[in-house]
């Protein structure tokens, strides 16, 4: 006789419960490496990290699981579980097979090499030369290969490609990427050219006044009270990169201070608190199961680039915050004006670097990045043509030039670290981004006057209510369409930073 | 055909090895919730805390670790093994039989009284009645009855109660600290009185002008610096109560300030520091080997005691510090000399409370407690009758009177978190230091005179050497005998304390 389903359902959710726990610890333990750990502490850590990955691994492939996952799909019950449940199921079911499919071997070649490729890059990108770096990353795109053809069977996608993009935007395929980022890259190329021919041009000088690190303490605090991200259910730290992590009622946040750079830490916290807030209004009845969770990276990162963009480099969030940021620096602000600190946050300027580049030439960097990897992985480009290739996009795409390889092919960690299909979510946030904007529009049509006054809570109600609060019950293109009735359209975002851009630059 | 005997003892080490490094990353997770942990995240590090212990329980009592033992115990070849690695089968031996001969209900009953106690304890203490925790302290005291007796068979101890220290001080009997602190009552006793028949009284006033929070943190780098506790392998944070966790590479501090009463924080740091230096000098070989940790809970004791009494408020280690401290402090202790300051911070006083008595009275403190343990766990006295044994013993012992239970018998958490026999350690910690004090002062006649100059080296050296470097490889006992040649002897600490205070009152 089978066991009622919602009680196998029951053993389930125990088990998710005891793995996002241990995820959870694991955090910490990450975060706590990032912030606190004496540099000592990093052989003990890294042990820590293995043994509790390890678990976290067995606990998860368990044949017990096997047999809960089948025992709930064959059950005659099934059609009695809601949507909720059905999807807690089909993201156990998913996460099981992703884990369980892969030989230990495969994870063990792939965790090594992931080691020995970002020691190679680093090397490699301190001394400005690809070839140290390039046999071991072939090596890591070799056995990403393996795992992308194992992961293609068992997901059904059509190319192995599309396996790894689905690992971080579930649903994805490259096919739609290229579809969706033509379209981006041409509109996002018109609105460049409009600035460009606007001949206007701000003055950074003003973002580059030296501010103690004091007193930009304090602008973080100011960032960190407008959003309502408080140290009751988290915390801000210092690190060399800023990121966030944490779950429910406990998620972190860091920042970097740069002197002569205040600004860049005001939209790193604005950022992070913008994927923090997504963390901490996960539906609390969802707690420890799959669906409590984000529904992908892009989606985070639309969460993230809404509060740092969309709200944070506004005009009306800078009306507001600029007094403040006068009144916490001691005069070294004196004189800024309102319009010149709006046109200085929000200059618009063909750059090499991704990680420092605006809004609108943020997605050329992403959309080099995809069609590198796609040919990558589909064999139409080796790696030793990646430095040709890189540079050659970024003069075609944005008309800069690479002048070598650490400021070409070699700035990011990402496919050091095996992380390819990770970089489209970036331009997706920003797509998802300018839908959810148009469509919160509709119902909060002065949302900026709001902001203006300081008041973020009704922007950030809208968020909770209609992206936060849903969890992962809908992979991101149904989520996206959930909230906006629409599918993925690239028009809102251009229709925004058009709009933006065009009275910040009078064109 | 039998594996060999080392091959089945490498599998123990993995074993410990993973016990280690699991309970190193729960160390982290403690030590986070007291320090850096949003208020909000208590529920989900409970969760994290829970999961983890049951793994590292059900690591511990797998059945595959019986094997390993009961293969190795019975093989042809175990005298092969030389001291450590029998050390190590007799440690894993020990903790695994002390885990897994207790039912599972019982460790559970256990766990959740003691959080139930702890509650009532907490509640109890504020409203200054006994009434409120009595019955759930008769009950954790039932439970952990149940348990020593059950210990008792496992250890083969003569009482329950032995079964319990022995939890603490390997090794050790009531009987044997009823003896050792007879004769320790008697000798503070008489030092007591010849400082309170000197009629020196110290003008405690110096200790408590107001010393901001800023300059004792410089204060606490001066007394870390001194020490050699630096942040490559440890670092200070502030929490309530201070205290010392990690281990070998990752050893962390805390501390609390008091803004009039700067010294507090001064000795806290010596204490702490004492604790990691231990930790910190563990044998390297020894990593995530039973051998590679702390002898005993005394023993721990004995060295962070040693840095904070017999250093740290030693003469010559204040003739040291004050014109530093006088330096960091601006001024605030202007006109304090040193032979004033050296009697301010080693005021002797009969007082209530342990945890801020001297390092006279300390013991009487300690004895009390250990007398009503091993009563209550006799049978000899009953709980309802507590309040009133504690307050007569403070009457005889010390000659004061306990005004409310808050600040008599509900004063320590202890009890309450069920940790019967933990007492004694922390005197056992100065008859150990005082012996330890006595051996190294027939090699290292003159290290007073390298502390007045800074210089804690040779000092530590000896530490390191005689006692850290000696990891888990003897019970305490044992241990002691191996560095000083003597049996346990409370003559040292009684010549120190004589010597020390009778310069300073004049007796």
């Amino acid at each position: 006789m089978t066991a009622p389903i919602l009680e196998i359902y029951g053993d389930l959710l125990t088990r998710s419960k005891k793995l996002v726990v241990l995820s959870s610890a694991i955090g910490i333990l990450h975060w706590d490496m990032e912030t606190k750990m004496p540099e000592r502490g990093l052989e003990q850590r890294s042990e820590q990290l293995a043994v509790l990955d390890v678990i976290a691994h067995q606990e998860l492939v368990d044949l017990e699981v096997a047999k809960m996952l089948d025992a709930i799909e064959a059950h005659k019950d099934l059609g009695s579980l809601d949507q909720a449940k059905r999807r807690n199921v089909h993201l156990f079911r998913k996460a099981y097979d992703e884990s369980a499919r892969l030989p230990e071997s495969l994870v063990a070649d792939l965790s090594r090499q992931s080691a020995l490729t970002v020691a190679a890059w680093k090397k490699a990108k301190g001394a400005q030369d690809f070839n140290l770096y390039r046999s071991e990353l072939a090596r890591m795109i070799e056995l990403r290969a393996q795992a992308a053809d194992i992961m293609m069977q068992v997901k059904g996608t059509r190319t192995p490609y599309d396996a790894l993009l689905d690992s971080y935007e579930p649903g994805m395929t490259a096919d739609r990427v290229t579809e969706v980022f033509d379209g981006m890259r041409r509109g996002l190329k018109k609105v460049l050219d409009k600035i460009e021919g606007s001949g206007f041009e701000p003055d950074v000088s003003i973002t580059e006044r030296r501010v103690p690190i004091d007193a930009q303490r304090r602008i973080s605090d100011l960032a960190m009270e407008f959003v309502g991200y408080g140290p009751e259910g988290g915390r801000l730290d210092e690190t060399e990169h800023p990121f966030s992590t944490g779950y429910y009622d406990d998620v972190r946040i860091t920042t970097h201070y740069f002197e002569d750079r205040y600004t860049s830490s005001l939209f790193s916290v604005l950022h992070e608190a913008g994927h923090a807030l997504y963390e901490q209004n996960q539906p609390p009845a969802w707690k420890y199961q799959p669906i409590g969770a984000a529904a992908s990276y892009g989606i985070h990162e639309s969460q993230s680039r809404f509060v740092e963009n969309i709200v944070g480099r506004s005009p009306e969030f800078l009306r507001y915050m600029l007094p403040r940021l006068c009144s916490v620096t001691n005069g070294a602000l004196e004189g800024v004006g309102l319009e010149q600190f709006v046109a200085a946050v929000n200059l618009v300027e063909p750059s090499r670097i991704r990680i420092e580049a605006d809004e609108v030439t943020y997605g050329m960097h992403v959309i080099i990045r995809f069609e590198i990897e796609r040919d990558l992985f589909s064999g139409r480009i080796g790696v030793d043509e990646l430095p040709q290739v890189w540079n050659q996009k970024y003069k075609d795409y944005l008309g800069v030039d690479v002048r070598h390889d650490s400021e070409g092919v070699m700035q990011d960690t990402h496919w050091a670290s095996g992380y390819f299909g990770y970089f489209p979510s970036y331009a997706l946030g920003n797509i998802y981004g300018g839908m959810f904007l148009d469509k919160m529009e509709q119902t909060l049509p002065d949302w900026k006057r709001g902001v203006e006054a300081g008041d973020f809570a009704p922007v950030k109600n809208w968020l909770v209510e209609n992206v936060h609060r849903r969890g992962n019950l809908y992979d991101p293109a149904d989520l996206v369409k959930t909230v906006t009735g629409k599918d993925l359209d690239i028009g809102p975002f251009l229709k925004y930073l058009d709009a933006k851009f065009s009275a910040i630059y009078g064109y």
